[in-house]
């Protein structure tokens, strides 16, 4: 599905952006103690963070197994110099299961970040992306 | 500088992502007409949009010429299979400005998407991006 957004200027460091359903966000590029959105590059970790995540609790489910809750953190490493991308992702995941097996986490995880999710696919190649996790149960 | 994002489980299609600065988004998969979200793809065609934006406003006003406004419309076409990342994104910028010439926003808008912008350098290379423009005077 192809998809469209709609951006209008605030002031000179915030911006709204509106997609087709009419679901609006701000960005804003303002100093630590000012923010009131997050920045683009933090809407791309957001971005791919949660697309990963949305597969692995379909993966989980799908597999019939136990699934409570999963948390992420993720940190993202940034170039030196302009542009700066990220050179290096690390996104941990926690995931609250009672029969889930590391080795399963371990493949739904690698699956959703390198193979299913479209966020992941959109970045370029020399973006390292890494994943740890831990199975929490009762 | 280094990002980090915390996310939590709002349901198997809803997500809360959080910055260090307590800036909190939601993303969802619902279908079109349950959306209150953008999704993860749709958030990284805002953050791309934004992001240029800002390098292009800054632009314009170390010029020193006149800036009333800017507007963008971005269309996303994604790979039709799995994963389907962004093979093409097309974004036309509306700048509102009484003396901006026409070889200055091409510049600025291709330096910004294609150079200064950390999206834009953190996005595949064979992800085509492409730009137009409109100037409008008053």
């Amino acid at each position: 599905m192809d998809l469209k957004i709609t951006m209008k200027y605030i002031n000179d460091e915030k911006f709204q952006l509106i997609n087709q359903t009419d679901n609006g966000l701000n960005v804003d590029m303002y100093s630590q103690n000012k923010k009131e959105n997050q920045s683009p590059m933090e809407l791309l970790l957001s971005a791919l963070t949660s697309c990963a995540a949305v597969e692995i609790v379909s993966m989980i489910k799908k597999r019939r197994r136990n699934f409570k809750n999963i948390e992420a953190i993720s940190n993202g490493i940034r170039a030196e110099t302009t542009p700066k991308y990220f050179k290096n992702i690390d996104i941990k995941y926690l995931i609250y299961s009672n029969d889930l097996k590391i080795e399963e986490a371990e493949r739904f995880i690698s699956l959703s970040l390198n193979k299913y999710c479209s966020v992941g696919a959109s970045l370029r190649k020399d973006t390292t992306v890494n994943h740890s996790f831990e199975i929490l149960r009762d």
